[in-house]
C-alpha cells in the first residue's frame, strides 16, 4: 500500500541463505521520527547507532537486514553498522546520520558491511512507492508471513505498518533505553506530526499491544518500533487519534506476530478481570501467558483450569481462589474455584481447536482487567528454536 | 534403607490406573516434625491440613497419595483429606490430627476417600522397616525413578530423603504458606532434635536446594517438604550439622528431580558468578534457567550463548555485557562479551551430550554467585504436558 512521502526497495545481499535481506525505506526530505526499544541490558549495535539518531527527532531513511542481528559485536559490529548506512546514505546522496539502521538475525556475527555495500546502488535504485511488501520481506526471519497492516486518519492521512516477529517474542520497550532485535516494527504515516505526538503515541501503543504479546517470554536484544511522519497528506492530526491509529495498527501486528509465533498454532487472548488494579490483572496475565503448562495444554487443546489457576496463584498478586472463575472460548469450566466437570470441559475443548480463542480468568469483584495474547508450546516450537542457529 | 523409629508401607488403591498409589510411613511414637510448604496462592485442601496439623510441631504418620492432587476441590475435597487421614489413625489407634495428609496428581478431582479407607487395614498391617522404598514409588506421578538419598550425622544417626517431582517443578517454598504439590520430599532422622533445629535446619535446605531446581517454572498447588525426627538414636545433633545434613540430602533429591525433568535428557548447572551480590546474581541465574530459548538450545545441544546472554540482559540486574564470559561444560566460548568462534563453540557443543554440566556466566569482578540447576525443553517435554490429562 503506497504511502505519501515514502519509497521502498530491498534486495537478497547474500546475509539469509536465500531470499530478500537488506530493505530500505527513504523519505522525500528529513522527516520526524521517533523509536521505542527493548529494555534488555545487552543491545545490538545498530540499537545504538538507531537510538543515538532518533535522538535528534529528524531522521530520512530506514536501513534493516535480516540474517544478522550484528548483536554482541563489540567495536567491529559499531562500526559494521556505521559503514553500511554510510554507504547508503553515500549512495542516496544524503548524510549518513539521517539513515537508521535496524538489524535481526542470528546473535554474535559481525554484520558483512562489504555486502551491503555492493547493493547500495541497486538499493536506492529499486526504491518505488508501492516497494513496501519487499521491504516486510527483507526483515523476515523465521516468519511464516509478511505483517502489515494500515490504518485510516481523519483528513484522507494514513498510516502504514510493518513488522517481523516469530520468535524471542515478548517485547518490553521503553523509549529510554536501547534493545536487542527480534521484533522490528515500523509505522509510516504521511501526517503532520510532531516529535512529541510520535513519541507519546508510539510508547502508549507499544505498551498496550507489542508489551502484551508473548511467544516464549525472551526479549530480545535488538526488539525496536519506529514510527516516521513525512507529512506529506499535509493534514495536522490530533494525538489522541495518531494514538488510535498506532495503536489500532500495532495491535494487529502484534497480534500476527503471536499468530506466527515459531511453531504456534493458536493465539490465545488471556483475559484477567477482577482485581484491584490493571497492573495486579497484568501481572498475573503476564504470569499464564508465559507458563510452560499452560502453553503446552493449548498446545494439547486441553482445558486444564488447574494449571491456569496454579499460574495465577504465582503471580504474586492477592485474590481469593474461591472466587476465581475461568471460561475458554466462552464456556465456563471454574466457578467459585472449582471445576464443573465433564460436559463443560469436552465443550471448552472444541473450543480450543480455534486458531484463535479466549481464556478469561475472573478473580474477585474489582476493577482490574488485562489481557495478554499468547501462543502454544509444541513441537514446532522446539523445532525451530533446537536447531535455529545450524 | 531402615531407619530408626519409623516403618513405611504402600499399597494400591486404584487412585492412578496401576500401581502403588497411596503410602504410609508411621514412628513409633508422636514426635517432632515441621514442614515448608508452597507460596502458591492457590493450594490443595491436603496441604492445608498438612500446614495446620504441623504447627503444633507434634504428628506420628505421613499419609500420602497420588493421582489426585485434590486441589481445586473446595469443602469436599477438605472433608475427603479429614475423612481419609482419619481412617488411617484409626486403623493406626492414633488421634486422626496425628496424621499429616499429602497428596499429587491432577488437580481438581476430590479425593476418592472410599478407596483409602478400604485400604487402610492392608496399609498398617503391611507397616515395615525397610518398606521406604514402596513408600517413595507410591507417590511417583510423571516420575521415571524413585528418588531416594541418605547422609550420615555425627554419632551415628542419619538422614533419609525420599521425594517425587519430575514436572510443574520451581518449587518456591516457605514455612509460612501451603502448597500445591507435584514437588514432595520426606525427610526421616532417628537424630534428636528439637522443632527449632527441624524448621531451620530445613528452610535452609529447601532455599539452597528445591527452590533452585526448576523443569518448567511452574511453581505447584502442593509443593511441600517435610522433615521428621525420631529420637531413636538417642543422639542429639548439633543445628549446624542437620542443616549441612538436609543439605546434602536435599540437593541430592532436587538433582535427582531436574535428571527426571518431564521429558528431559540434561540437568545444567547454571552457575552465574561476578555480580553485587548473590541476590543479583540469584535473579541472572533464574532469569537464564527458565528462559524458553536457553532449554530449548540445551535440548539442540546448540551452544546459543546469545540467548544465555540475552536472558541475562533481562533479569533486571546491572552488569557490563563488555565484560561478559560464558563458558559451556568448563570451554569459554564468551569473552569481553564477544564469541570466541567456530573451534571453541564445536569443543562447547560436543560438552552438550552430557547428561550433566555447567553453563558458568561470569558478568563483572563482583563477589555475587548463584547456581540454579535446570533441564532442557524438547519434544519429551511438550509429549508429556501437552497429554497429561488425557
Amino acid at each position: 500500500m503506497p504511502i505519501a512521502g515514502f519509497r521502498f526497495a530491498a534486495v537478497a545481499a547474500g546475509l539469509k541463505k536465500s531470499g530478500l535481506d537488506v530493505g530500505l525505506a527513504v523519505a522525500d526530505a528529513p522527516l520526524t521520527a521517533a523509536g521505542v526499544f527493548t529494555q534488555n541490558l545487552v543491545r545490538a549495535a545498530p540499537v545504538d547507532v538507531a537510538h543515538e539518531r532518533l535522538e535528534g527527532g529528524q531522521i530520512q531513511a530506514l536501513l534493516v537486514n535480516s540474517g544478522c542481528a550484528n548483536a554482541c559485536t563489540g567495536e567491529a559490529g559499531l562500526k559494521a553498522t556505521q559503514q553500511s548506512t554510510a554507504a547508503v546514505g553515500r549512495a542516496l546522496g544524503i548524510e549518513p546520520t539521517l539513515v537508521v539502521p535496524a538489524s535481526t538475525g542470528v546473535i554474535g556475527e559481525v554484520l558483512a558491511t562489504e555486502k551491503i555495500e555492493a547493493k547500495s546502488a541497486e538499493l536506492v535504485q529499486g526504491l518505488a512507492v508501492d516497494g513496501d511488501e519487499g521491504f516486510a520481506e527483507a526483515i523476515m526471519t523465521t516468519d511464516r508471513f509478511v505483517k502489515v497492516a494500515s490504518a485510516s486518519l481523519p483528513g484522507g492521512a494514513s498510516v502504514l505498518g510493518i513488522a517481523k516477529g516469530a520468535g524471542m517474542i515478548h517485547p518490553d520497550m521503553g523509549l529510554a533505553l536501547p534493545p536487542h532485535a527480534t521484533m522490528l516494527a515500523f509505522l509510516f504515516t504521511d501526517a503532520v506530526a510532531d516529535i512529541g505526538t510520535l513519541r507519546g503515541a508510539l510508547l502508549v501503543a507499544s505498551e498496550l499491544t507489542f508489551n502484551v504479546c508473548t511467544v516464549d517470554g525472551d526479549t530480545s536484544t535488538n526488539d525496536c518500533a519506529i514510527a516516521l511522519a513525512s507529512g506529506a497528506s499535509e493534514t495536522e492530526v490530533p494525538r489522541k487519534d495518531v494514538t488510535e491509529a498506532f495503536i489500532d495498527v500495532c495491535g494487529k501486528l502484534g497480534r500476527m506476530m503471536v499468530k506466527d509465533g515459531e511453531g504456534a498454532s493458536h493465539a490465545v487472548d488471556i483475559i484477567v478481570r477482577g482485581l484491584e488494579s490493571s497492573d495486579e490483572a497484568r501481572a498475573v496475565a503476564k504470569t499464564i501467558a508465559t507458563s510452560a503448562l499452560v502453553k503446552t495444554a493449548i498446545f494439547g487443546k486441553d482445558p486444564n483450569w488447574g494449571r491456569i489457576l496454579g499460574a495465577a496463584g504465582r503471580a504474586g498478586v492477592t485474590f481469593d481462589p474461591k472466587r476465581a472463575r475461568i471460561a475458554v472460548g466462552g464456556v465456563e469450566i471454574v466457578k467459585d474455584g472449582q471445576g464443573l466437570g465433564g460436559e463443560a470441559e469436552k465443550l471448552a475443548k472444541e473450543k480450543m481447536a480455534a486458531e484463535a480463542y479466549t481464556i478469561e480468568v475472573c478473580l474477585g469483584p474489582g476493577p482490574g482487567e488485562f489481557t495478554y495474547i499468547t501462543s502454544d508450546l509444541g513441537h514446532g516450537y522446539v523445532d525451530v528454536n533446537a536447531g535455529y542457529r545450524s
